[in-house]
């Protein structure tokens, strides 16, 4: 290693201790900090995200990385200290293209919105959150205008999750994929309702609910010596270096999915972090290298594995066990089919696999029309409701259960969702080679085995942390970029085979 | 409020919340982090630790001290910015006073010297601490002399701790005190064995000690609302801002004072922050203003209210319902008296109520020897065992039961253990004017009603926060300085009376 990129890795240091810090202030407001402690909370984060920036756009920083940027010039990011300087001077090049002033404003603007969209949704009432809108659509354009000249207005956006990957590409993926996702979820629909989740509602003791997620997650390997859950009303993953790597969960005594899927679902998150290679702790490399492929590592645990026959072979007993008096009369079977009940629906918090993509798409279609100027914030809930008519065959009562469902919007967060269905689309091809790779896989997890999977994750994947961009990574593990078909393909065995379509 | 005094409060309020921020990452290292998280943290605290320093001693701050300074000159501490700027400049003197290479220097030493510390107390052999303890002494004179001219050695070191609180005066109270506490620990020894404490050694679940600690602090008046309980090893109390003050406790199913006392003790503590006018907050007169008097908050609930009759007439009900098997068959009477049990006996942490000040005013003694230089570390284990056979009337077995027992020397805090002395006097000197002030106090308590002497407290000591200084506030709230007098009419009445001496 250089000694001026050693120099760049002693800054970067500090600035991820305050990131760190700013992490645990997080997590403890949203786990065990008493109610009248929000204001001050509030300052403390205010003070560490200032300080952390100041740094990082600071004058010194930029020599180190300058200097650096010379040590490992011409070097492949398989280097640890060509990775390191790529990424930083990546993150460091996109902060000082935003001016403070930008940033200040957008903050005011965004903090007074959030109460805004809160109200407007209790009361179903999208003419009061639109002009708070219309404010952060345009400074969200604003924003872009700091990187141009771009191929689309929603790059720069899309950019801050997922580092290198280009509108059109995304775009390309989900129209391939839009089509035939939507011709599935009919086909299910028009099977009638032969399968229900009506057995996951009935009464199922929290506390044996915690239990067993704690009994799957150790099994899954998700370490507690570098690691621990809590509960809080919405479940999240956090780290403060790769050592220390936190869950939580949410538990619901009269519906077992917020648990069991939520909690495999965070694991899935935990297990990305926990992998990360040790000597990249304390850099920007620790931790995933985007969102998609964080989503990539959550939603194939939770569903790949959580939501397989194979995974139920395992621990269906156990879990019957628990819960005698709600499952003893469900068999293996059709507890499986509960599991896995298509339904289309309104809110995509609570949409099942098959249908989630489509609330995914619908609002990366809208982000990119906002953003372009293809539409006006005021047609915003009619187009809304249209494409849900369109994609999921559904009509939309009112902009509660609309437009006005999810918070993304009221803190700028344009670009956040596409992540989400990227992740389903890299957990389908990462599959594909995995079931490759490891012939047994799924004996392997009848037997409540995960050492082997977990393991070619760790290899191909979580060590690797933020050293390679998200289609580099794909291309180098699956030998192609983003595609839909490994994902399509799942999902008509999967249902083909639960609603027994031809 | 001035516009030079605000710009300071600005920068110290930064300062605070990196500081809030740092004691969060302390409270979480002793309740929830996982095992591997330690070196991480370690990490962050030394990076929050060193940007708190480096921003309060800037020249930045120099200025802006020098500004406000001019602005409220000639105001007295009864002035919030008059008081916030004189601490600030105390503060900022102190540090500026002190070379970073001395603050380096001395870190490294005492963090190799914790270790050696550690192994010498387990296989109770001084001569393995005493070439670090031997550096340690020399370093706390070094660091007394950045501060010359002083009237004593000790004096800047125990300054750290009880702002403006002389040794001379200390060493005259103490001086007064110890032969007369020495008498009277020798008069309830020779009344023989009648007064045990075998019963609070029984089996006690430790659901139900939780349960009986939770229900008794909230009677104090400890704000759940702005606080929480947790458990933790060694119990402490924590603050983020006077709206979130944490206390922890720790439970021992095989004996009752971990957790009874030592929960009201950290409350005491607690209902001193959580007292503090809330217009101070994120300043650094959101504190108590020295450790004696915070101390004497922690003692006067721990001792003056949870070991006295009246309290345990309202409370004894609720503990024997609780442990029907280990208390049904003591009385009100002798539950009181071994919760007052006197026994002199080595370990200062274990020591009951009427011995503990002799275990402080020996190490004071040794203290003020070893800065002098009239007394040499080598000579320190005989020194000890000769104070203990003095004052205790006991015999010391080894060093892990004498001079190595406490982990103070090892980090350096020479100064700190007069402060636990000094917090029972205060805590005598301040029951006398309540007594005074709320005639019915008595029955008070044993109606379990404590918004009276919490209503006291707040009124004249908490809101004040870090207002006034240690002596200053005495004066202000008793008429008089530091005396010993009102703690030992206390303790002989008290003792007096458990031991029926005359």
């Amino acid at each position: 290693m250089g000694a001026k990129t050693d120099h760049l890795r002693q800054l970067l240091g500090e600035i991820f201790d305050l990131n760190a810090a700013s992490a645990l202030l997080s997590w403890d407001q949203q786990t065990y900090m008493p109610p009248a402690g929000a204001e001050g909370r509030s300052m403390q984060l205010a003070t560490l995200s200032k300080l952390s920036h100041d740094m990082f756009v600071s004058d010194e920083f930029g020599e180190a990385l300058q200097a650096a940027q010379a040590e490992v010039a011409g070097q492949p990011p398989e280097v640890d200290d060509a990775a390191l300087v790529r990424r930083a001077a990546r993150d460091f090049d996109k902060q000082r293209r935003v001016p403070s002033e930008y940033v200040a404003e957008f903050t005011r603007l965004t903090t007074l919105a959030h109460p805004i969209w809160e109200k407007a949704r209790a009361d179903a009432n999208f003419a009061h959150f639109r002009p708070s809108l219309e404010q952060i659509v345009s400074m969200r354009r604003d924003y872009a205008a700091f990187f141009a000249p771009y191929d689309h207005v929603y790059d720069p956006l899309l950019d801050d999750f997922e580092p290198a990957m280009p509108t059109k590409q995304v775009k390309a993926v989900f129209d391939a994929l839009r089509p035939q996702q939507v011709e599935l979820v009919r086909a299910t629909a028009e099977r009638g309702r032969k399968v229900s989740d009506a057995v996951l509602h009935r009464a199922f003791d929290v506390e044996r609910q915690w239990t067993f997620g704690v009994e799957v997650i150790r099994k899954l390997g998700y370490d507690f010596n570098a690691g621990r859950q809590d509960k809080s009303v919405h479940p999240f993953t956090t780290s403060f270096g790769v050592r220390d790597v936190r869950i939580t969960t949410r538990l619901d005594p009269k519906f077992l999915n917020p648990a069991l899927f939520g909690t495999i679902h965070e694991t899935g998150h935990g297990l990305y972090e926990q992998g990360i290679a040790v000597h990249l702790d304390r850099t920007p490399l620790a931790t995933g290298t985007s969102m998609a492929i964080h989503e990539s590592q959550s939603r194939m645990w939770e569903n790949f594995v959580g939501r397989s026959r194979p995974f139920w072979v395992a621990f269906y007993p156990r879990l019957k066990k628990l819960f005698p008096e709600s499952l003893g009369d469900v068999k293996l079977d059709d507890f499986y089919r509960a599991i896995n009940t298509v339904e289309p629906s309104l809110i995509r918090v609570e949409a099942d696999e098959a249908t989630y993509n489509l609330h995914i798409m619908l609002r990366f279609e809208l982000e990119m029309e906002l953003m372009s100027g293809t539409l006006a914030v005021k047609d915003l809930p009619e187009a809304w409701n249209t494409r849900v008519r369109d994609y999921l065959g559904i009509a939309v009562p009112d902009d509660a259960q609309g437009v006005l469902q999810d918070v993304h919007w009221s803190f700028g967060g344009f670009g956040y969702f596409p992540t989400y269905a990227l992740g389903n689309l890299v957990a389908a091809q990462l599959w594909e080679v995995i079931e490759k790779d490891i012939p047994d896989l799924t004996s392997q997890i009848e037997r409540a085995e995960f050492g082997g999977l977990l393991g070619w994750l760790r290899d191909k994947v979580h060590r690797h942390g933020a050293k390679f961009y998200p289609d580099e990574l794909l291309r180098q593990v699956t030998g192609q970029s983003l595609t839909p078909e490994p994902y399509l393909r799942y999902l008509r065995a999967k249902f083909g085979e639960v609603y027994e379509l031809h």
